[in-house]
């Protein structure tokens, strides 16, 4: 277990990142025995130094009831760190049992933000039961009313806000006054009389600042904010171009009401990466490692099915053409080629075409000329793939006029190719623009698509050139 | 191009992310119209309030010699800030013609890690005759002998390090003297008298405590800090799991030679999540929007060869089974159905497998427990799609002996799946032990052997079952 201390409390002898793979398993099997001999003083002695998100990890690797010991013997503070850093599902079966007084206090210990990610996956009769008696419940019951994925949904309410007539001086006074209340804290937000935001004054600035200057007077005019309801996103999107670590979230009269720091943010870039890269496989509600069997099942079966109807689109077409099969089974060698590369280029374009949407790198006005560059593409490498093909059909087979058979496959991998690239381009764009997430719909709807023009492209063309 | 300009300077009256689409797309003709015709002034005017990340982008949506012409009107500062937001080949082509004498200029404009990650993509005989001018050659130089991709490669060489003895007022001043130097600071790293990093003192507790105060009396213990060595997504996920905003880098005598702040690491993330998804769909090399046809057709085409390799492989397995085809030519509609269906179930099963290495959720202790749960989801949803398949060709398919094609069609499905989603979740952890990046060969590999494997599986019981 020293090298997982190591990390949590930062020795630079061994500053490698944890081989968790190997610390935490190790770590993982001396709490549980631990908790299983009832050792509540050794275990509390063990994870008493972790950082919350080490903590975190290792209650998610135990088994769900021995985790259930494990934090109820925690004491408020630590068990109150550790809950934002727990997946979901596994924060509410760990929550379960516990009552809602500790409840009370384990939110009492959290930034509101995060309090409020916890309380908006308890169940409605919990909430009500718990909310009442929080020190912040008017604050709560407002966030709770905000989409979790908005600016709203991920802002907390502890921000330092001071009216553009205050001094240096005064300023710090009031950091100093909310100083256990508000962390990290970044900036100091500057307000003018109607409590409109008119810019911020970073820390290093206020720091460095004579105390009798006025604050309206050193402030940095660049008041970037966003409203709540903004996709998280978009808020994202925007602290990341413009290198924010706090930005602040106002209302329709420009009143703070919220503030976002960028570790929440780095956290939706992760997990709005890796919906995409599940979204794409066909994977549906983010699947996560603490899963249930069913819930992954859940998850992966409705794609599997639509593959399969997709694929029996296929499978009917192929029927539909035994004839041409009967005069030559060979054929049935060419179906996984043109099937495979048809999905390969087209799942190459598409990924490509969602990230550049995902970026906001993709303009409109970029289009045509982003089109016009994947039939590029697909023609230099529909061409390529068409010789090597055509050169193996020549070479390797054993066929009634080779020659003949080498150019109708040569000629369909091209034809192919360039669908089902500019397919896969295009079709994110599209639905794009007519406001369908791009991420949720290309993976599934590329592949089969493509499979069914790849098969039919070949057989017709086989039909109409080799047979006739 | 008002909301351009809105979001860049941050109008909270419409702080709707930017419909970059739209507006860029504008902006950018505006633009290229009055570089055409030599309007210097006009278009230095437009550009002036932009953030450099929004005009990196416009210069990124212009032709390249139009880019060109207004790369080289803007001023050293605009211009030393704009670099460091371009695509590294975009960079590189805008950088050719101009002189090293303006390249050193703009170069001095920029923090020392932007100005490595420059010089790093220029040709040897460029950076030979710019950095012999430059104010800090000597740090440049260390840092370009860093692998761009760790810690030391993304680092700048810029922060504040003070002694335990120095008091708040003495660091304060420090911070003041470097004030211009070190943008944007978070902390003061406080070093022991062999200059050997002992903790930090973040700004708000600077500005919080007495001036006469000793640093080494008021420091945060947490010491956390990488060595220069370390790989930059083990850095991510460190200042990820611990919300940091900056992050001291040491040498082995654990002195301060660096510093990485949050910015630097949300690019970072961003572009691993990137490649990632471009690996995992076969696309090499890290493919950017401003890639040339020829750049793209390179990354993409590799995999496509590789692809059509391993369909060739499924190709022969099928030409070797002729006979059996042959006899039933039905058969022939079945591999598009266990091709596609292996195929999905293993990219699903390998993406999750992927994204838990990458996440460090997964441990080698669990990795029996994950394939153990993969195989349960295998058996749930291979059962229920070949429950579907054998309905499906028991009441849509006209072929002899029915039952008996539907009974072996089903079985294939259920152990196609079941082999197809085992080899996706294992072939990641097994390339992650070995030392092969599971991102990188996951996609291909898994494609291919599972299309082979599927096909292999269906003849062989089609052939024993179906036809004997």
């Amino acid at each position: 277990m020293e090298p997982e201390k190591n990390i949590a409390a930062g020795d630079a002898e061994a500053p490698v990142v944890p081989s968790q793979i190997e610390v935490g398993g190790e770590l993982a099997d001396n709490v549980q025995a631990l908790v299983e001999e009832g050792q509540r003083g050794m275990v509390l002695n063990l994870v008493a130094d972790l950082h919350a998100a080490d903590l975190g990890l290792l209650l998610e690797h135990l088994p769900a009831d021995r985790a259930r010991t494990l934090f109820h013997w925690l004491s408020t503070e630590q068990g109150g760190e550790v809950l934002p850093e727990l997946e979901d599902d596994f924060r509410a079966t760990l929550l379960e049992e516990v009552r809602s007084e500790r409840i009370s206090a384990l939110l009492d210990e959290m930034p509101t933000d995060d309090a409020a990610d916890v309380l908006a996956d308890l169940p409605a009769e919990v909430v009500e039961e718990v909310l009442p008696a929080l020190e912040d419940k008017e604050e709560l019951a407002e966030l709770l009313a905000y989409d979790e994925e908005s600016a709203g949904g991920i802002m907390g309410t502890e921000f330092v806000a001071v009216p553009e007539h205050w001094t240096v001086e005064q300023a710090t006074e009031e950091v100093r006054r909310q100083a256990e209340h508000v962390e990290p804290i970044y900036a100091v937000f500057v307000v003018d009389s109607k409590q409109a935001l008119i810019g911020g004054v970073s820390l290093k600035r206020l720091l460095l600042s004579q105390p009798g200057a006025r604050m309206g007077d050193i402030l940095d005019t660049d008041d970037l904010s966003v409203l709540a309801v903004l996709d998280q996103e978009d808020v994202a999107r925007i602290m990341e171009r413009y290198d924010r670590v706090s930005l602040p979230v106002v209302d329709g009269l420009k009143r703070v009401i919220g503030r976002i720091t960028i570790d929440d943010i780095v956290d939706v870039i992760r997990d709005e990466a890796e919906e995409d890269i599940q979204r794409m496989v066909g994977v549906a509600g983010g699947e996560e490692h603490t899963d249930s069997v069913a819930q992954v099942s859940r998850g992966r079966l409705p794609w599997l099915l639509t593959g399969l109807v997709g694929a029996g689109i296929s499978a009917s077409i192929i029927a539909y053409f035994d004839q041409t099969l009967q005069q030559a089974v060979v054929l049935a060698s060419f179906i996984p080629i043109v099937q495979s590369t048809a999905g390969n280029a087209g799942i190459q374009s598409s990924a490509i075409a969602v990230q550049g949407l995902a970026s906001g790198d993709v303009w409109t006005s970029d289009l045509l000329r982003r089109i016009g560059k994947e039939l590029l593409v697909a023609i230099i490498n529909g061409v390529a793939l068409a010789v090597a093909l055509a050169a193996a059909v020549l070479l390797l087979m054993d066929a009634p006029s080779t020659s003949v058979l080498a150019f109708t496959a040569g000629l369909s991998l091209v034809i192919v190719i360039v669908l089902a690239t500019t397919i896969g381009a295009t079709v994110p764009l599209v639905l794009d623009r007519i406001g369908i997430d791009p991420a949720l719909a290309t993976g599934p709807f590329i592949t089969v698509s493509n499979d069914i023009i790849g098969i039919s492209v070949f057989f017709v063309l086989a039909t109409l050139i080799y047979l006739s």
